[in-house]
C-alpha cells in the first residue's frame, strides 16, 4: 500500500498525518511551528522532521500541505500567509526537491473542505459551503462535487466580507468584518464585554457546554452572526448544504441553532426554495490534513492508471476515432 | 437557417426577439406586461403574440424565455415572481405544448449573463460575476464558463444580501439588502432626500451625464455600495471579472469608478491577488432576450448531431469499450 502524507500547518503548530485510502488517520506527528519572524528555512525544519517522523522507513508516494494562508492558482506559492514566514514563496517545489518525492499544496481551509467531500459532511452532495469558524473564519466552496479554487486560488475568504459598514476594526485593514463578529475571537470578546476575562475560545466553549449563562449568551451572538452571514453566502451560491467546522463547531446546537434561526430569517425566498440543512463537520481538527492527503493521493495515485491507459492505446484499443 | 426565439418578460413589458447564431437581433416585439393581478393566462397572451409577431410565417426551432423570478433548478416552473401572475407554475411545459415549439425557461439575470458570457463582456472568462442594477439588484454566477444555477436554480440573488443590520426595509421582508443602497431605486431615493422630487433612474442618470451635482453625488454613493458588496462577492467567489450592467450601467464610469475604488479599499489581501476588473456590460437592455434565444439555441441545435451519433453508434463505430 502507498504512502500518503498530509501535513497542516498553522500559525502555532505543525501536524503531518499519514491517511489511509479510507481517510482514517493511522499515524500523527506534532511540531511547533517556529513563529512568524523566523527564517523560512526553520518553518521547513519542523515539517521535514513531523512528515519524517510519520513515514518512518518507508518512503511516502506524495505529501499533500495544507497552509493556513493564501496559496496560488497553481499550488505553487503561499502567496501570504499572517502567521507564517512565507511571503510569496515557491514552496511547493522547494519541498519536493527537499524531500524528493510529489508534493502538492493548497490552502488549509481548501484541504479541510475536500476531507469533508471525500469522508466527511459534504459526502454525496454537489454544492456546499463549508464555513471554519476558528481563531477567524475560514472557507471554502465546494461546486459539482469540487472545491473551487477561484482566479487567484483565493476563493472562499469568507471571514473579509464585510456585514457591519464602519464596524469594528479587522487585522485585514478593513472594518466590520464577518470574523469580527462571528469566530472565537468573537467570542472571547463577548464574554469579556461582560467582565469576565482571560477565557480562551475552548474555555468558552466548555463554560457553555456546562450550561454557563454567559457563555450561552456568546454562542447566541455568534451564531446569529453565523447564520445572517451564511443567509448571505446561500443567497450567492444556492448551496445543498452549510458545514460548519473549526473549534467553535464543538458547541453544536449551541452554535447552529441560532444559526439556522438567522439564516431562515434572513434568506430571501425561504417560502420558495429548499433552506439548505446547517450542519457539523464531521472530522474535526485533522480534517486540513486528512484533506491534504487526499489531494495528493488523488493527484499522484493516477500514475498507474495513465501507464495503463497509455499501454492499452499502443496495443490499438479503447481509442476514440 | 433555423430561427431561435429569445422573449425577456419583465414586471412592465414582454421584449420577444429573433436572434442570429451571433447574437444578432435581427427582429423585435414589444407588448406591456398586463401586471401582476391578472389570470397568467393574460401574460401568456401577451408572450404568444409577441412571438408570433416575431416569427411571422417561421416556425421557431426553439423559445427561451427569460422570467423575471425565481425558476426552478430544472427550468420547469417559476417559484415566484412579484411582478408576474405566474406562483409556482410550470410555466414551461404549458407554453411548448400551446406553441407546439421546444421551450426553455431561465431566470432573467442568469440568461443575460448567458448572453454577455456567449456575445459580451464575459466573452474568454472562466469565472465572473455578473451584476445587473436596474430598479433592485438582479445577479449571475459564471462559473467554468457556464452559469450556476444552484441547487434551487436561486443562485445569485446578490441584492438580498444584508449590507447594513438593522438597515433600510426591503420588500423581500428583510433589512439592510443591498439593493436598497445599490440599484436604480437608491438612486432615486437619494436625489430625494436632497429635496429634489420626481425624477426616475433613467433621469438622474441623464442628469449625472449633464454634469448635475446631486445626481453626480447619488452615483458615487451607489458606486460606492456597489464596490463594497463587490468587495463582498469577489473574496467568496474569487472571479476573474466583475461585470456590470442593466440601466444603471449607462452611466458608466460615473458609477464604475467610485465602484472599483471602494472594491479595491474592501476587499481582502488586495496586494497580494490580481483585483478583477470592473467592467461594463455590452448588450444593453436586451441581453435577456438574447441569452434566452442563446439558451435555446444550445439546447436544441444539438438534436441533429445526437441523431448523427446514434446512427454512427447503430453502424457500430465511435463506441467506447
Amino acid at each position: 500500500m502507498a504512502l500518503f502524507i498530509g501535513v497542516d500547518i498553522g500559525g502555532t503548530k505543525v501536524l503531518a498525518t499519514a491517511v489511509s485510502s479510507t481517510g482514517r488517520v493511522v499515524r500523527t506527528a506534532v511540531r511547533s511551528t517556529p513563529g512568524r519572524r523566523v527564517e523560512s528555512r526553520l518553518v521547513e525544519d519542523a515539517l521535514t522532521e513531523a512528515v519524517q517522523e510519520v513515514a518512518g522507513i518507508r518512503r511516502p508516494a506524495a505529501i499533500g500541505i495544507a497552509a493556513a494562508g493564501f496559496v496560488d492558482a497553481q499550488g505553487e506559492r503561499v502567496r501570504f500567509a499572517p502567521h507564517l514566514p512565507w511571503q510569496d514563496e515557491g514552496v511547493r517545489a522547494r519541498l519536493a526537491e527537499r524531500w524528493s518525492a510529489p508534493v502538492v499544496l493548497d490552502n488549509d481551509a481548501n484541504c479541510a473542505a475536500r476531507a469533508e467531500l471525500t469522508y466527511g459532511a459534504v459526502s454525496g452532495a454537489q454544492d456546499a459551503l463549508v464555513i471554519t469558524l476558528g481563531t477567524g473564519i475560514g472557507g471554502a466552496v465546494v461546486l459539482d462535487g469540487a472545491v473551487h479554487r477561484g482566479y487567484n486560488g483565493m476563493a472562499g475568504e469568507f471571514g473579509h466580507m464585510q456585514v457591519v459598514p464602519g464596524g469594528r476594526d479587522c487585522e485585514c485593514g478593513g472594518t466590520g468584518c464577518w470574523e469580527q463578529y462571528c469566530s472565537g475571537n468573537a467570542l472571547v470578546r463577548f464574554v469579556r464585554d461582560q467582565g469576565v476575562s482571560d477565557l480562551s475560545g475552548p474555555q468558552v466553549t466548555e463554560a457553555a457546554l456546562a450550561g454557563d449563562e454567559t457563555a450561552l449568551a456568546a454562542f447566541a451572538s455568534v451564531g446569529e452572526w453565523l447564520g445572517v452571514g451564511a443567509a448571505n453566502l446561500v443567497a450567492a451560491f444556492d448551496p445543498e448544504i452549510v458545514v460548519i467546522g473549526g473549534g467553535l463547531s464543538a458547541a453544536g446546537d449551541l452554535l447552529l441553532e441560532p444559526a439556522r434561526d438567522a439564516m431562515r430569517d434572513s434568506l430571501v425566498g425561504a417560502a420558495h426554495r429548499t433552506v439548505p440543512p446547517v450542519v457539523r463537520a464531521a472530522l474535526g481538527p485533522e480534517a486540513g490534513a486528512i484533506g491534504a492527503a487526499d489531494l495528493a493521493r488523488q493527484r499522484f495515485r493516477t500514475v498507474g492508471t495513465r501507464a495503463r491507459a497509455r499501454r492499452r492505446a499502443a496495443r490499438g484499443t479503447g481509442q476514440r476515432r
